[in-house]
C-alpha cells in the first residue's frame, strides 16, 4: 500500500487552500497512492494563536463542503482520503475533526479530536469541544485507518486504543510549530521528543505511523505580536520506529512512501507485546493520578 | 540528584557476581551517587536461555542474602539502591523482583515483574510467576523510584500507571541481548527500538528513565547450541527524552548521571499531558482487544 502524506502551507484564503491541497491530492492519487492524509485545519491558517469568535466562521458542516470535494476525488481515483475539518456540529458546538473517505468517496469513519491542547500559541480548548465517538480504526480497501489528531501524539493510550481496534496504520494530521523566541536547540529538542514519541507508538503497537504537518510561518492579522513556525517534518515509520521518509522542515511536498502491512504480522510474531500486556492490572489508567498511600 | 548506573557482565558464579556488584556499588556510593541501580538477575547468568528446573536453585528468599548484603551498604552509605533479586517465594512460586531499599537501609518497595516474556532464549513464563503487586513508585529521600523490569519496557501502561504515583524516574533493570545469528542491521534497529521506546516513556510522562542492562555473551552449559550478546548500552534520558548518559554496548562500566528532578515540574507545565489525559475514555485499555464492530 502507498501512503502519501500532504504536507503544506496555509494561506489566509480558504478557498486558495482547498484548491491548493484538491490540486496535491489529485497529483498523489495520480502518482499511485492508495491512502492520502491532508494537515490538521488545512483549510485556514492556524488560527487558534489567539481567542477569537469570528474564527468560527471557519467551520462547515460534516457531511459538507470538504467531504464533497473529496469525495469526488476519493471516487474517482479510487483512493482513501484523510480530510482534517473543523466541524461545526450545532450552533456553539464545534470540534477539531477527521473524515476517513473510502475508495468509494464514501464517509467510512469520523474521529474527533479527543484531546485538546491549550497553551501558548495553541488556544484549543477555546474552539474545539473535545472529542466523544473514543477511539477508531477505520475500514478502508487496502487498509484498516486509525485517525487521530496532533495533541494525540503525546499520549500513548490514544494509540493503544486505537490499535486494539485492528489500526495498521495510525495517521495524525498535525499543525505543530516553533514560537520565534526558542532557540534552535530547544527546536531540535522539541522536534525530536515529537518523532519520538510517535516511533515509540509504532513499536509499542506495532504498527505503521504516519504525521502530516504544516509548514510556514502564520501571524494572524488580530496579534501581529505571535506568530508560528509549522516545522513540517512529516513522517512515515515501520511497526519497528524506523523511519521510512520524511520531509523537510519548511517545504511543501508530497511523500509518498510504500508500506508492506505484512510487516505487521512479522513484528508482533517476534515482539507479542499484545499477548503479555496484562489488562487485570490496569484499572489505573482510568484515574487522574494515583495518590501515593491512598491508591490501594 | 546522581544516579549511578552498574552495568557489569554475569559469570557462572553467583558468590563472584555478588562480589563484583557490592565492588561497584560501593564505588559509585563514594563517587557521591544517591540512587544506584543493578541490572536484572545480576547474581547469576541469564539461565532463562533454557527451561531447566534445576535453575530455580539460584532463586532467595525476600527479605534474603541480596537483601542484607545491600541493606548494609546503603546504610553505611546513605544510598537508595535497585536490587533484582530472583524471588523464591514458597516451593514452587518464583518470581522476578526488585527490592528498593532506602538510605536507612530498609526495602522500602517491592516490585515483581508484571509482564513476563517468553521468546527463543527469554523462557521465563517458565520461572516466573507474573507480579502481583501492581506498579508502584517508592518514596527514598532524594526521589519517588518507580521500579520496573525489562520486558516491562515495552509497555505504555507500566510506564503511565508508575508515572500517575508520582515517580521522577523510571529504573528498569534489564537483560535484553542479541541472538548469535542476527545480522549487524537487525542488531542496530532492535536496540534503537528498546532506546526509543523507553525515552517516549520519558516523554509522555514527563519523567527521567534509567535503563540498566548486562553485558557480555552468555552460554548456558546445558545448550551449547544457544547463547545470547547482551547489548548494555544503559542509559538515562530526561523527561524531554534527550539522553544523559550512555554506556558502551559491551563493556563493564559504571554510570554516573546527575539530574535536576525540578526539570520534572518545568517540562510538564510546558507540556500539561497529564491534565489532558480522557480518563472518560480509556475503559478499553483493561480490554485484550477491541474486536471491530462489537466493541461499542
Amino acid at each position: 500500500m502507498i501512503v502519501g502524506l500532504i504536507q503544506m502551507a496555509c494561506q489566509r484564503d480558504p478557498q486558495h487552500n482547498m484548491d491548493h491541497a484538491v490540486s496535491m491530492v489529485e497529483t498523489a492519487a495520480r502518482q499511485g497512492a492508495h491512502l492520502i492524509c491532508l494537515p490538521e485545519l488545512f483549510r485556514s491558517r492556524y488560527f487558534c494563536q489567539s481567542e477569537n469568535p469570528a474564527w468560527f466562521d471557519l467551520a462547515e458542516s460534516l457531511p459538507g463542503p470538504s467531504t464533497n470535494v473529496f469525495g469526488e476525488i476519493a471516487k474517482r481515483y479510487r483512493v482513501a482520503i484523510v480530510v482534517p475539518i473543523f466541524e461545526r456540529r450545532a450552533p456553539g458546538l464545534y470540534h477539531n475533526t477527521v473524515a476517513v473517505l473510502n475508495e468509494s468517496g464514501a464517509i467510512a469513519g469520523v474521529y474527533r479530536k479527543m484531546h485538546i491542547p491549550d497553551d501558548p500559541g495553541y488556544y484549543e480548548k477555546f474552539y474545539f469541544t473535545p472529542g466523544d465517538l473514543g477511539f477508531q480504526a477505520v475500514e478502508t480497501q487496502q487498509a484498516m485507518v486509525g485517525p487521530l489528531i496532533c495533541w494525540d501524539q503525546w499520549f500513548p493510550e490514544a494509540a493503544r486504543l486505537t490499535a486494539l481496534q485492528g489500526a495498521d496504520i495510525l495517521v495524525y494530521p498535525t499543525a505543530i510549530g516553533w514560537h520565534p523566541s526558542e532557540k534552535s536547540q530547544e527546536r531540535a529538542r522539541q522536534r525530536e521528543a515529537w518523532m519520538t514519541v510517535q516511533r515509540a507508538h509504532a513499536i509499542a503497537n506495532g504498527v505503521f505511523v504516519a504525521a502530516v504537518n504544516r509548514v510556514g510561518v502564520e501571524t494572524l492579522d488580530d496579534d501581529q505580536s505571535s506568530s508560528l513556525e509549522f516545522w513540517g517534518s512529516s513522517f512515515v515509520c515501520d511497526p519497528f520506529g524506523q523511519m521510512l521518509g520524511q520531509c523537510s522542515d519548511e517545504k511543501t511536498e508530497t511523500l509518498l512512501v510504500d508500506l508492506d502491512l505484512r510487516r505487521i504480522e512479522i513484528v508482533r510474531r517476534h515482539w507479542p507485546f499484545m499477548r503479555d500486556r496484562r489488562i487485570d492490572a490496569y484499572d489505573g489508567l482510568t484515574r487522574r493520578w494515583l495518590d501515593h498511600r491512598s491508591s490501594h
